[in-house]
């Protein structure tokens, strides 16, 4: 859980919540108060002049790798291979040589993420036998110093995999006593060659920890809907409903209509939510046949700046924009799904709680110049005013506190 | 033609070309007269420090819609149905309704593009029986304008079709007589429903006008790639080459690889350009099938914040970021190619003269604070300065003179 402040109230005054009528919005100890037509506040209220901006909810970030990115640093020159084991492996082996700090780099990361407006994020962190836990440790620190303002939450990840390299799957074990909020998972055929035996060692972690599970799942076609098939097997088998979560899923753009449709309704049933970047260069999950179909869609950006992609900016606008370009999104109506990707369903995807912009939920309140929110997708304005857990952390898309 | 400047020297000094070694860049009647190390001016010039920013050429926008943009008025509120035709009927009676200044919204909409940077430009304009060459006219007003300091290419564009609005063919005749640099031309099967009479009278205007031809093909599959055919065949039997161009081209990213081959040595033949926005949402030719096949492929934003579409911004960086994304451009060398799509390539495919960062081209320099071009693509930074034939014309994003 995060911590809210107590303190003097706040009070950000004519605003317009996802583009409707003007509102004032009064804050108390961290959490929404009330809000309406000009409402009053104590004498010591501090006040925020909305000047008509658009209220938007705290984005979310559903899937980034804060341990990877170089932000902030000097140019990573990209000379890497085009497959995914070449990306794995160069990675491993320049964390080695430079001594990649992912303690201060997800720190910077994530303050850059929470200028933007990002209150909620779920991060992946790497596990493996050469690093150990030492990424994770870093991310916790990360986690703990901005626990007043963003919410965290730990993805425990098998990036080299989890069969592979003897000793993951204890370090993975490990990982979740140490804190770690969910349990991360990797393509079960194509990286750990074995995917029944990988599947049961990783449903076997998250029943002795209660946790949660997120697994990436890039394989493609055929390959890929069969190791969805037997997630989805041990998700019934162990009772996770609503516990499982499908990052990428690939899969689901490329099998035919009625094998995706079948997974579709099994996942829904099952609660299984899937988060994507919406790639341009790749096939997608249909985003609109997962809404009908009743699975929550998450919005992430995936790495940002790292040895991976040169990719990336910490901006759920951004990334909005992107799922927007990626499904021809045109309508206003569609981009307010564009926008629903990364915040609203975000929120209740990863099991964000206390979330929204009614009384009661915690305050994360996002202001920015627009019309409305189809407008603040595809123009990305600058953060006029971000409130974290009630306090104001930034200001025309700088930290209060540099 | 575009006039260059006469007045003082300019010597721009410590900046990167490319990323390479610092160097000076000596601005002289609004071309380049030296680049290298330690240049001596005269005592009257002006001097621009660098400070060791990365010095890019003018970037070229390949293919926009100026006449379109709402760019700087109020919000659109999007809600026009999913096919191209209901987008055409939607937006000339969206016109016709609104009384829309194609002159004024060009302008507008040229202006951001410059302060970004961009120096050249091709633009297709509307001309149909409702508007006659009223956007036609607006537009020419704003190349002139603008023309010390942008190249603009005006493309006379049948939107509404050819051949089903009679006297459409008259009113392009009549574009080009009043000073279009190029035709344009839209799918001769899907639109004009008889694509052997529609490319027979547009290539009948061209040779009249000696007019080169740039046609929107958005044909899918097979239809487009019979449509690419006759185009290729009246291109040959024209002898116009090195001078049509194919914008969109979607077919290419769906025929079968040996028919795509085909058809790219014929166009590489003739000297044939592709022209792509690289949407995220639909198949794209495939960039570097292209190119190493030898067709010059150039990056257009297409059209920008219109009744169309939301998205856009006039910025010829994202545009190669959003090329880099669609064709999962990662390594630094990739990154260069996306970057080339919007200023040599852009360039050579659209016949912009004298361009480069060479002694003799026209002094369009952009100098933004980034490592190298990859950096550039992916972080889009503010342009530090803009220098276009030889005027310091925008500064840290701001046009000079607003």
């Amino acid at each position: 859980m995060v911590s809210v402040s107590s303190g003097p109230e706040l009070l950000v005054r004519n605003v317009r919540p996802l583009g409707g009528d003007p509102v004032d919005v009064l804050v108390r100890e961290g959490r929404i108060a009330a809000v309406g037509a000009n409402l009053g506040a104590s004498p010591s209220a501090r006040v925020e002049e909305g000047d008509g901006a658009l209220l938007l909810p705290g984005l979310v970030e559903g899937h980034t790798h804060l341990d990877k990115t170089m932000w902030g640093l000097d140019w990573y020159r990209n000379d890497v291979g085009p497959q995914l084991i070449d990306k794995i492996d160069n990675e491993r082996a320049f964390r080695e040589a430079s001594g990649h700090d992912a303690g201060a780099q997800s720190l910077a990361l994530a303050r850059a993420f929470l200028a933007n407006g990002t209150t909620r994020l779920r991060t992946h962190v790497d596990v493996d036998t050469q690093a150990g836990l030492r990424h994770l440790e870093g991310v916790l620190r990360t986690r703990s110093a901005l626990q007043d303002v963003q919410q965290i939450q730990v993805v425990a990840f098998p990036q080299s995999g989890l069969l592979g390299r003897p000793g993951t799957a204890e370090l993975l074990d490990r990982s979740m006593a140490a804190g770690a909020d969910v349990l991360g998972g990797l393509d079960p055929c194509a990286i750990d060659g074995d995917p029944v035996r990988s599947l049961d060692v990783l449903f076997g972690i998250a029943e002795r920890h209660a946790s949660p599970i997120d697994i990436h799942l890039h394989e493609p076609g055929a390959m890929g809907a069969f190791s969805l098939g037997l997630i989805l097997d041990r998700a019934e088998a162990h009772g996770l409903q609503g516990r499982v979560a499908i990052s990428h899923g690939f899969c689901l753009g490329e099998v035919t209509q009625p094998e995706r449709d079948a997974l579709l309704a099994r996942m829904a049933r099952l609660g299984v939510v899937l988060i994507t970047s919406a790639p341009a260069s790749r096939p997608v999950p249909p985003l609109m046949a997962c809404r009908d179909a009743g699975v929550v869609v998450v919005g992430g950006n995936d790495g940002i700046r790292d040895t991976w992609t040169p990719y990336g900016v910490p901006d759920m606008l951004e990334r909005a924009m992107l799922i927007g370009l990626r499904y021809n999104l045109r309508r206003d109506d569609e981009l307010a799904v564009a926008l629903d990707c990364v915040t609203e369903s975000g929120a209740r995807g990863c099991g964000f709680a206390d979330y929204g912009l009614q009384p009661g939920c915690r305050a994360d309140l996002v202001l920015v110049d627009a019309h409305g929110v189809a407008e603040a997708v595809v123009a990305r304005p600058v953060r006029r005013l971000v409130v974290a857990g009630g306090q104001v952390v930034a200001r025309d898309g700088l930290m209060r506190h540099q």
